[in-house]
């Protein structure tokens, strides 16, 4: 019974019409071209990598689409098992019309020239859109992208900014910036200043978040006038020479002003919390950063006292920081929980720490997913992973435990899948 | 079937008569007396306050308790997920007689003389007492409370001790304590003559237990009379404005000198760790201590190895430390698991932290549950709450996957709700 | 259906015949001669005394085998919940041929006799062997073991190297590490040498792997050649009263010149992280030992990146650094994920650790168990648990949620049980 449950109140959130509230989506350029833009997603060449092939086999310019499919389709039995091989199978029988239940090496072939066909449509972006539900997605910007050609209605913009905060001691950011604002970075004033004009052009082009990522000992501050001037100082003289102690005091400044503009403008901050960047240097691109689940959300007590009226969409990256998660966003009424992230998107954590949010946390203050997606074919099986277990939890939870009405119970999906996000983001109902 | 065993066993478990180890009823006035004694409970406050209501709406002495109320249950349907929520509609049914499922603001005044005509019963301590199977319940008294007007043997003293730990240095609690016991405190032997005096007072009426909650960074250690001495020596000259380091030498010979006590009158001592207070300080009342799930049962090795005449029962305030605790208690003789602490007291937390403590620490060592409760009628939706859980795991782990009987199933938790807190605490069959 | 799907994979999971790579098997004397063998076993002596048994009446040279056997059974009603005394029902009913579901202490002179029975047969140790379907077991060896005695095919020498990383300051130490290798060790060169000869010496008779167990406050680095010649020549001349810094150091140059022996001998690194010893000293024999949780694999950055050609089967002692290992596993190839050590070694952490893994590392780079067992008898209940875990993984997140044929879920279970051993530890085909 409860399988067939779980099977209705999956059927019934398959009907809600998705904003996605976090991807990497290329706005002009959304969807994949050929199956080597599908399978060269980090996670299939790292986990590739990871189980024994060289990366210099799988990555680089030289290789070319097909065979890099091929060598990557070949080692695809390794990785069976994995949530990630099951995402693809999914995209190849639902988005390219593949039949099999599994895919071997002998399928390279096959997928190919299905994935050939399909793509070279040009309403293939258009196919995948509508297929996956979506209404829109946001983006992830350089703090300096002109934000052009494409439509921000559906692309929506998010100011991205770990450069900003962590890089600029180099040259290159701060010239990016300059050139981005018009604005001659010299003292805090005028860094303000630029940072001021960034959200401004955001603004005009529908932006609508500011987001950032965190490594796990980042602990926000608010720092004197002064402290800031002489940390600026130094680093606008010795750049990436600054001592870490003024580099680090930059990197509070600034993030401490993003928050203040994020409060001007009414915008939610999202906080990615607790990623290393290039723990392994010799990995795959994208696949080199991890992570010490030895963080604490007290790091993020002055910050969350200090701004009431910003809403802090949080993600964090390991399972281990969620019940932390939810129970300040239990007591803190500017703590949103926000998807699951990254090394903490597979089922078994999916499935603990939704179950925790929705047992203890009130439920407009819970955004359920984002796909994290580089290209638009991952919404439709990042999405169904993450509804199948959100079905699981309010049939066995909710419906079964709690005597809840399936009509209840998928309500409280669409409110978590949908008009959160839709409030949050301060959406009116152009998406009805 | 498995649904309907663990149908049977919950029966079978409501039969168990119950000993509360830890609630904050106020013994002379344990009952609510309107809804708003219900609702004031901090779980709604703070959910209502985080879903975005400001709390000057809902808190403050100038509001009526009708008021209160109907603000509250206005904002009632964004915690309807929660299940602080179940509780209260429990509470509605079970013990005001309402009959709906859900609770909307349209209940609001049906709530209201529900609760006005039996809550005025003079026996309605009585019944709530009798339908939560309460046979008796231990007490948080200050130190320095008489323990006067009230029956002893059901309302059972628990000596709290936070203020005489982490406040000495202001001089309201010193006062407090030469009140309370007639010495006038001016080095260690005479502090430590005073908290005698409390153990002998509590011991005379009933009191069965120690207890005091602990946050993250405290790691008890004893130490040298010296060191003692010029801790209190400084305390007692500055007060709030003595060196940290002092305050916290004088926190470390307050609570060695308690564990001593306890030994002397041979008392558990209730450890409640994990919590960091006022972290949120803009939060409703009660509603604004969280926690840094970083924190080790190692930093009580050395306690643990001075007193093994001493039991300590513990509660962890996050869900991660909980492996460490049923493994300290899998080979500390004096290490006692003690129920489900707060922000780990929502069912996914429990199932998973029950579980662990019933597979691996022995079953004479393990208190299952407190309500933790400041009015009596929750007793009976927090039991409950826990009761399905444990009927879950004996059903599923022990009757089904270890072929249990129903009837030893239930005894295992007979145990650890029942007997266990008798021989614990120091009960003879009073309570059969 | 659920739980007839698990019986039958769990039933297919049965014919695999198992490599155990890692147990504490005394090659010489493999199975127990008494039931006090079976019950002296750390889990039995510790549960009982933690549950109220003085150690002094449970362990000792004067103890009579019988009698320490009918101590520890009249108190084995409190372990009665624990899996660890399921494991020993089930030893007693499919090795002993004990007929009864539960076992109180008037089974002692039952079990006694069947025991006596039983274990006297010459060919017991084969008995248990065949039973319990082993192939081969990897032993843990004193880096001075001479290695003789055994068949080498199935009693796999394994160098355990605690002593020599962190207690070579001791004169014991130095002393049996020159007498084994016949080098006098006077610099940093000749101790490298000596080490090297441990190797050799372990390799010729089948030595196959290197093993640690570490604190978890350990976190490898490469010292340069001076510091690591300064660090000896202070533990030399003062030993144990060395500074510990010196002594730190040496633990650090040590356990990098044992890596570089793994990757010159082509041998997997056992790391099993996470204990701290001897926390509780009034504990039973090999029960004083538990853990600090606040670890993280960020720690071992240095050491995965230096020794990409060296594998690392990487076990932690708590379930929360699971996620940790699983992440690493997945984006480091080096790193592999090895059974479900000691305290984390029960149910409920299993089926959630190892569900984790089968989700998100590559199936190539999974060892799903080691018994970790001192006597023979253990291998057969402590793989069974594993494995009726396992089936219910498989049956409920591979077979019917994500529709794998019976027959692809037991070829996973066959991959992580089995062939990866083969594959990790190189052995050839030599056990079919």
């Amino acid at each position: 019974m409860s399988q067939q449950l779980r099977e209705r109140i999956f059927q019934q959130l398959q009907t809600i019409r998705l904003i996605d509230p976090h991807t990497h989506i290329v706005a002009q350029d959304p969807a994949s071209h050929t199956l080597a833009d599908i399978l060269g997603y980090h996670y299939y060449t790292e986990l590739v990598h990871s189980a024994g092939v060289p990366r210099e086999q799988i990555e680089g310019e030289a290789l070319e689409p097909y065979e890099r499919v091929r060598r990557l389709l070949s080692r695809f039995p390794d990785l069976s098992n994995t949530v990630q091989y099951s995402w693809f199978v999914e995209i190849a029988r639902e988005l390219l019309g593949f039949e099999g239940e599994q895919i071997t090496a002998g399928d390279t072939d096959t997928l190919w020239q299905l994935a050939e066909e399909r793509m070279q449509a040009p309403d293939w972006p258009q196919t995948v859109w509508q297929k996956s539900q979506l209404d829109a997605v946001f983006l992830t910007n350089a703090f300096d992208d002109p934000l052009e050609g494409f439509d921000t209605s559906r692309f929506i913009p998010c100011l991205r900014t770990d450069d900003l905060v962590f890089h600029l001691d180099q040259a290159q950011v701060r010239q990016r910036l300059e050139e981005a604002t018009g604005r001659s970075v010299q003292d805090t004033a005028s860094l303000r200043d630029a940072l001021g004009a960034l959200f401004t052009h955001f603004a005009a082009k529908n932006g609508r978040a500011c987001a950032i990522s965190l490594p796990p000992d980042f602990a926000p501050t608010r720092l004197s006038q002064n402290r800031a001037e002489t940390a600026l100082g130094d680093v606008l003289r010795y750049g990436p020479e600054a001592p870490d102690i003024q580099k680090r005091a930059l990197a509070h400044f600034v993030f401490w002003t993003l928050a203040e503009y994020c409060r001007e403008f009414h915008w939610p901050f999202d906080l990615m919390i607790g990623v290393n960047r290039r723990v392994y240097e010799g990995g795959v691109y994208q696949g080199q950063d991890l992570f010490d689940s030895r963080v604490s959300l007290i790091q993020y007590r002055e910050l969350f006292n200090a701004f009431p009226q910003v809403i802090f969409p949080i993600s964090v990256l390991a399972s281990v920081t969620n019940q932390e998660l939810a129970s300040y966003a239990w007591i803190f009424p500017n703590v949103v929980t926000h998807g699951h992230w990254w090394y903490s998107n597979t089922p078994a954590f999916i499935e603990h720490d939704a179950a925790v949010r929705l047992e203890a946390v009130p439920r407009n203050k819970q955004i359920g997913y984002y796909s994290d997606m580089y290209k638009l074919e991952f919404a439709l099986p990042k999405f169904n992973m993450y509804k199948r277990i959100l079905a699981k939890i309010l049939a066995e939870r909710f419906v079964i435990e709690r005597k809840w009405s399936e009509e209840q119970a998928v309500e409280l999906g669409r409110q978590i899948l949908r008009t959160n996000v839709e409030r949050i983001f301060g959406f009116a109902s152009e998406h009805p």
